[in-house]
C-alpha cells in the first residue's frame, strides 16, 4: 500500500476477534515505534506488551478508553531519565510529542500487517504503574490496544485542505 | 514501499537543494495530517504553508531548530476553540500528541514522495505568531521544513526491540 493509503486506512478500532495477535507481528510494531523520530534521538520511549487476556482485563477496568477485547496491548511509557536529560522532563512536551509519534508508527504499521488498533490516552497511570509494576523511572503515557477488526468503523468525518490551511503563502 | 520501509528511511533532514516543492505535494502533506487520529476526533489542527525564501527566512531567524535552506515550511498550529474545546486546552497533553501524530503523517507522506522533512519544536513561538500574523486562537506547536534533500543523513543509532520492551506479559 502507497503511504497516503495506510494512512487513510487506519482506523481507530474498538471491536476486535478473538484471533489472537502473532508474536512476530508485536515485534515488528515495536520496531516501527524504534524507528520514530524523537527530540534530540533522545528516544525517551520504552513498552509493556501484555497480551493474557486476564491481564489485559485488569487494565481495562482501570481505562476507560479501552473498549472492545484487544488481543494485545502496547502500553508506551516515557523514561524520566531520557526525556529531556532529567526527571523532570518525562512529561514535557517534547517526550509526550515523541510517545506519540512512536504510538502513530505502531498503528500505521498494525493497518500495514492486517491489525485494527486504537490509542488510548485514558486510563489512570498510577493503576497502570502498579499493575504492570512499572520501574520508578518509567511513566506511562499512551496505550495502544490491537487485534484483527470485528468491524472497520466509517472514517469519521474530516476538514478539507482548505479548511486547514490558514494560510498559504506562495512564491512570487 | 511497504509502511515499516516508509518509517524506517525517513531521517531528519536539514540540507536541501534548491528544487522547489511542488504545489500538489504540499496538497498531498496536508492530506496526510488531516488524516492522523486526533482525540475525540477534535482535529484541533490547522497549518500554515510557507514558500517564498524570504518568508522562510525571516521564520528561521526566530528557530534555532531549522538548519539549511528548506523550500517549504509546514506550521502545525493548535486550535485553542478546538483542542479539548475550551481555550486553555490548546497546549494540553493530548492536543500537543494530536499535532505530533499530524506532523509524523506529513514526514512520512513526504518520504514516500521523495522529499526530506524535519520536524522543529525549537522556535520562539511569539515571534512566529507574529510574523504568520495569526490570529488569536491559533498557537503554533511545531515546524516541518521540507525540501528535497541535499544529502540523505545517516540513521542516529537506535536501541532494538529487547532494549525497548521493558517486559513482555506472553499467554500461558
Amino acid at each position: 500500500m502507497q503511504t497516503l493509503d495506510v494512512i487513510k486506512k487506519r482506523r481507530s478500532v474498538r471491536s476486535f476477534t478473538d484471533k489472537a495477535v502473532e508474536e512476530n507481528k508485536l515485534e515488528k510494531l515495536v520496531e516501527a515505534a524504534i524507528w520514530a523520530p524523537s527530540g534530540g534521538n533522545r528516544q525517551p520511549w520504552n513498552v509493556v506488551i501484555v497480551q493474557p487476556k486476564e491481564d489485559i482485563e485488569q487494565i481495562k477496568a482501570v481505562s476507560p478508553g479501552i473498549l472492545g477485547n484487544p488481543g494485545a496491548l502496547i502500553v508506551l511509557c516515557a523514561d524520566r531519565t531520557k526525556a529531556g536529560g532529567n526527571e523532570e522532563a518525562a512529561g514535557s512536551g517534547i517526550a509526550i510529542m515523541d510517545i506519540a509519534i512512536a504510538a502513530q508508527n505502531i498503528c500505521l504499521e498494525a493497518t500495514e500487517l492486517g491489525l485494527g488498533s486504537c490509542m488510548v490516552a485514558s486510563f489512570n497511570p498510577k493503576a497502570v504503574i502498579e499493575l504492570l509494576d512499572l520501574p520508578e523511572r518509567f511513566v506511562p503515557e499512551l496505550v495502544v490496544s490491537l487485534g484483527y477488526p470485528q468491524n472497520m468503523p466509517d472514517a469519521p468525518p474530516r476538514r478539507t485542505v482548505k479548511e486547514t490551511v490558514i494560510r498559504w503563502i506562495k512564491p512570487g
